[in-house]
């Protein structure tokens, strides 16, 4: 079968196609012939070595993705040939808390990733999806999807009427603004880009800040929401972000700290205005696979249907990768096999 | 000010119009000149003495409405005159869990009601209502529109996706069925009519049944979501569904014991299928003025609309507590000032 | 191996020692050398063929048990050769929520027990158990210590100061007050028995109640608490306990429903005062492994031991089951072998 | 009576002596005598101008006391004359989540505070407090108390056998090394003071690190837990400790942010290992009256008695501010009258 490796060292230039023999299902696994995976900016982290320096290679990258399912191992009961699953991101993460133990379980590093024709996967690490979608649409739900599920819904309890900040107009803020909207939320969108806020209103934002022309964008919330501030806000920025975010929260409200989009460390975090508000910040990894599968529900109750930027074919898959590192996109980005 | 008062005796035979002196508002108070009220089949068992036999009459019953602020005592900072405000059912339940205190603060029984030209109550006791709706839509919300949050919103934790089942159309169910829709849930109504049925799919239902032709009306709810069951079931009957409840909840569902429409008493309440659901029975009385205005906040964003039946001027007041007792409706009742 | 079946019929009669070879564990299986056993009267119920009037026969009983490890399959990574194991009631449910699937795993029916001097068991479905305990105190965890701690911890959220009341003496309530004083509650138990009561105080009760002496002993909680009520009531008696249960509530309360000592049904369940008291009747059915592992650390951190009445031999362990069937006990009764 | 001003202008040496007429009582308030005041760190920040550099002098400060209700408002109902009471901090949150409103009504600024023979407080804003306890212990339940319950029980839920770790040996710290205990937690103290460490194992500590000595805490933490890390951390630090407290905590675990001893800015807060941790951190101002009454019932129950450093007489009010900033105590200060 044909995967793309990361080869002989880190770096996108390294990532190169290559021929392995098609894998065999344990007991207790399937065999799954790839239809779909969509890209995360934790796919580059990974090719770029900064996940993990150790890696050993050449490793097949990317951790999102749906398949058909082509043959099964016989103490398989929870799925049949022919049906369409999708691979959870965090494998031994199944119900309840997450555990020290599952976070090296994770798709796409430490344990190989999706990109290939096909791969094999314990039947304890897949869901069924929704019927409605695309197998690209599908692809898209692993991390970005239950990453703003988990935020909003499991640990945010996110309530019809409240305010929802979200940051950008990534594959994870996306999902956080169809969801809010889903639960009668009014949500506001933070992007640098006017054109993406007039999109993001296309999909139901209620309100669009431009943090180029108002930097103050906490101040913007405050006065959208008529000085009580946000219920929930979901913090991509990290450094750049986090001391904005707190200002713009409405007293005992909740921050998701998902990620880190302007860097890794905030230079100066202010714990004052947070004990002012009595602020929650919730860190946010992924989440198990009973939060994907109540999500798929939600999904097919409403016919949600996951915003795409662009689908790249198989062949092209380094071009996506690049396109992902390099594009100004709107949405997820694709590969279909 | 014209007035209707239990006069001389119980039941709806004595409610009749009087005439008192217009309240003044004490420093925390605020004089309400009332717009329109709702009725509860609560409101017919204070009048025919049920509630309380004990009750001191004359009385002023009916303990939902609305109003403007015409006078506010000097200590008053919540509300201004021209004002639009809605009492809350439970005066004193401000926030947080409810106290036997609480209890006693309730409209209507054992405090005074709003049948009447003006009312006065503490600040603490109101809220403002949305723009969006008329006065009656407005006076539709302290028990039926809060009942119906709480069940599915405060306690029950409602997540898109889920399915609810609502038993019939009054109030409370179709605020029930409003609220579950807006948060993206699949809605299941019972009821006797086939006509009612239809009019709850106009707004929103997925699935109706009638349990006149279908009694196992738990096995229905057991196809329609594949043997998986309800994950909340807003109780209206009692005596004679409870058991049928807990048979079409989900393992670890919840039943929000609501009403006694059938009956106060279940004759042959069993249960080990409770336990074999680890089923929830949360009952629910009403709720707090947070609640009150969570719930506000939520119906402002959506611009969602109370189901109204009738609307009785002033004058026939009388003749709307005989349809509340005797007519076949379809949501709530209410009375114009 | 020697182990004990349901031979060829129900019934206490039809339980006998029988000769099996001793199983071999599959890849991710572990072989368990017995040490004790703990009994339940479910295991009666199971004997008697209430639980599965269509089970197949001969079967080994009882659920829970504690034993050492002598050989694991080769991809059994939790458990070491030597180490002390007991199993979990619900095999697999693991964290998180219930679900329908959980039930069927359920040890000593319909998956076989624990009445064996071996057992192969999943290594998913085991946990490691206190080292200050003895085998038997172990044993006697998965049923009754887990109940308990599902019904006080993991839904009643209880806290220190708080009133909690239990009903007799048996496994489950004698958990349960163990628990509720170590975490610094005020318990209430009930029994027919004075002796038993005085027994009680010795393990921290503060207060007993005969409800031969004092039949309306709601009544009596009502006093003891100052008109408040209890804040959390296990509920073992089922269909003679519930009403006065609720009854002793206070607003907002929590009942455990945990067991039917009295019988299945309740003849006239009353709903009104439910709804007086915002009660929860919260439906427990043992609980999952995670719950397990989080009862253990404060079963190890505060070296509480568990209360047993009576130790038996594994060549008495019919006996054991006759003493469980007709004798007047206080605490746990065990088999070791 | 007698009062203590911070006079003309901010800071210690402003802080003096002054007679002021009684205060009466409004229709809904209490004049309480008051018997004992302790002081909290949030007093000196008052008092320097930190908090309120407007503030409008003379003024009272110190919030939390005890006293006497000797005269009540013709509408109370609470209270009675001669009951022992406690102002609550703040004097408008009275249960369920705060608002923004709620922080303009905190005793010792905005509102005058308690050093003084007399003072004036609404029903509302008052609770009694446990017999047990003398005036000066009861004095150091409203910020202190309140705070740890808060951060531990309400917010933190916490489960016997969990460790918690809290930093330092303030009022807060030792209030919350009482009531982790009290809840069958595992504790570790940190301290720069071997001695301080020794007498919190008295009162219950099961480990205490120097942080002088062992710099890298965190670490410390993880073997103590085998690496599993703490469930709960309460930091008090701030600036210092934020990053280690991250470190030093378990998946899923959460941190409270109640103080900022060393500093209300971090140089440097690292957002990936809150990530990898799931970690929650969740800031805790002080708490609501009901908050209040529900910690009452534990301290009653379990007859704790908070942590005295030293007692001042009312004529030494000043001294006793200065020991605050100066001294190297271990539990609150306090001042009787």
């Amino acid at each position: 079968m044909k995967v793309y490796e990361i080869h002989d060292g880190f770096g996108l230039d390294h990532v190169q196609a290559a021929e392995r023999s098609v894998p065999v299902p344990g007991p207790h696994e399937v065999l799954i012939k790839m239809r779909a995976v969509s890209l995360n900016s934790r796919d580059l982290g990974v090719i770029d070595g900064f996940y993990n320096p150790d890696m050993r290679l050449p490793f097949i990258p990317v951790s999102d993705g749906v398949g058909e399912v082509v043959a099964s191992g016989e103490q398989v009961t929870r799925f049949k040939t022919g049906e369409r699953v999708s691979a959870i991101f965090t494998q031994s993460w199944i119900s309840g808390e997450p555990t020290q133990e599952n976070w090296v379980s994770t798709l796409g590093s430490p344990l190989e990733g999706l990109l290939a024709e096909y791969a094999v996967l314990p039947e304890s690490g897949l869901v069924h999806v929704p019927d409605h979608l695309t197998d690209e649409e599908a692809a898209t739900l692993p991390c970005a999807g239950v990453t703003a599920w988990h935020a909003l819904v499991e640990e945010g309890n996110i309530k019809a009427g409240e305010t929802v900040v979200v940051q950008g107009t990534g594959g994870v803020s996306l999902f956080a603004l169809q969801f809010a909207k889903l639960y009668g939320a009014n949500v506001i969108v933070t992007s640098s880009s006017d054109e993406k806020l007039d999109r993001a209103k296309e999909f139901g934002a209620d309100y669009g800040i431009n943090y180029r022309q108002t930097p103050e964008w906490d101040q913007a919330v405050l006065e959208l929401t008529n000085g009580r501030g946000a219920d929930h806000i979901v913090d991509l920025g990290g450094s750049a972000t986090l001391n904005r975010s707190i200002s713009a929260l409405r007293v005992g409200g909740q921050i998701s700290m998902v990620g880190v989009l302007s860097g890794v460390r905030v230079e100066g975090f202010d714990i004052i205005p947070a004990i002012l508000r009595k602020a929650r910040l919730q860190a946010i990894n992924v989440g198990s696979r009973e939060m994907f599968e109540t999500m798929n529900r939600s999904i097919e109750q409403s016919r949600l249907r996951p915003i795409i930027d662009t689908v790249f074919p198989f062949e092209k898959a380094v071009d996506a990768l690049h396109y992902l590192n390099h594009g100004s996109y709107f949405g997820k980005i694709c590969i279909k096999f």
